[in-house]
């Protein structure tokens, strides 16, 4: 039987790229602010928990997507979104008694280090930022990603759900690294952002964890070994 | 010429401490969401960004304890007075041209470590958690913590303003360890407290940091070498 997957934030970029990658293999059920046209889709706010809790029963996983995603968007913006949905999002989760949380954090949780890999290319070193870290948001943007992910250790080690925080370095629409060298570093092709998304939704033994969206790039400074050692992870791109 | 020194929640348990231990050392500026019998205190609430700018005018540092403080407060609670309204104090400190900022979080922002106690009184071992390990929020008011000390991070690495963190254990009125034994471990006393923030006023040097606020306990499993280290803290009692 297929497992049952609810996709927030399904007509974004990254949204519309998972519903068509993993149609068929899962029983895909999708919210989004706008309608999906030739989709059945639960059109809806995040803010809005009794719908929430109303469009989450009879899923197993959820994928929450659903964020203000410019890192300049403003306080109002991630205030409103980013942290008011995303607890709206694991509170109703608990509620429907969703088993799953895949969060889409971001790399801007952790985005002061960028100074890393021009140390990294200065000094020909390559020193590694892994999910043990401590958080250094550039911006309110990533603080509120902050918020999503101490929120998700939260409800994994106290209310019962398994939780994961992807933090997505760069997908772009024409799936190919072309920009700045920053950006290349952090890139993630569509498929292994599928692929780490799939390895995750079979993933039963995590109870929480972070692992990196990045795929194999040279000059990295985002760590993709721990995701290969606790689910499998191997980016086939880079 | 002394320092001007503002403290936001001045009304509260540890705010009525503090304005009594650090009076005459201090240009103390005072701000209450009640006023305070006899004290010129500027009565307002955390989340008026104006009312907050023009308070903090003219002030070097921000003692922010104003928030919602019980480990059971509501999600309403905190979104305003932890969530919104620690934004607020660092904004309009920010934009009030205040140097530094010392933020009043909690134990709780690592309480889901707590089972090291236990373990440690276990196996007669004594694991340290420190200012570096992962943030396990245990509750929703843990949550909010965790996101003043990374909105903190954030305004020191990117606004330019010196933030200070103190991971407060347990201050009680009575000023004494009495209590459970885990309450004890973490117990704080008033004039360590003020040793602390007087210290941490002192920071000129400390341009990002994180301190836990405990006096020297037996069993305590919380770091305060890494405050004698980088700012002298020597607590006087446990």
């Amino acid at each position: 039987m297929k497992k049952s997957v609810l996709i927030t934030g399904a007509g974004g970029l990254i949204g519309s790229h998972l519903r068509v990658s993993m149609a068929g293999k899962y029983n895909l059920r999708l919210v989004s602010s706008d309608p999906i046209p030739d989709l059945e889709t639960v059109v809806g706010d995040i803010t809005d928990m009794t719908g929430m809790i109303a469009a989450f029963k009879g899923s197993e996983s959820i994928i929450h997507l659903a964020a203000s995603r410019r890192v300049s968007s403003s306080w109002d913006a991630v205030l409103r979104n980013n942290i008011i949905g995303t607890y709206t999002v694991f509170e109703a989760a608990y509620h429907a008694g969703v088993q799953q949380v895949i969060f889409a954090s971001s790399n801007h949780v952790v985005g002061t280090y960028e100074t890393v890999y021009a140390q990294n290319i200065q000094n020909s070193q390559h020193v590694i930022i892994d999910h043990l870290v401590p958080l250094r948001p550039d911006s309110l943007y990533g603080v509120s990603k902050c918020f999503g992910e101490t929120l998700g250790r939260y409800y994994a080690d106290h209310r019962g759900l398994r939780v994961i925080c992807l933090r997505i370095g760069w997908i772009n629409r024409n799936d190919a690294p072309t920009g700045g060298e920053i950006a290349c570093s952090m890139w993630q092709s569509k498929r292994d952002f599928t692929q780490l998304v799939e390895k995750c939704l079979g993933a039963d033994h995590v109870k929480f964890d972070i692992f990196y969206g990045v795929s194999n790039n040279p000059n990295c400074y985002f760590d993709i070994e721990h995701a290969r050692e606790v689910i499998g992870y191997v980016p086939l791109d880079g």
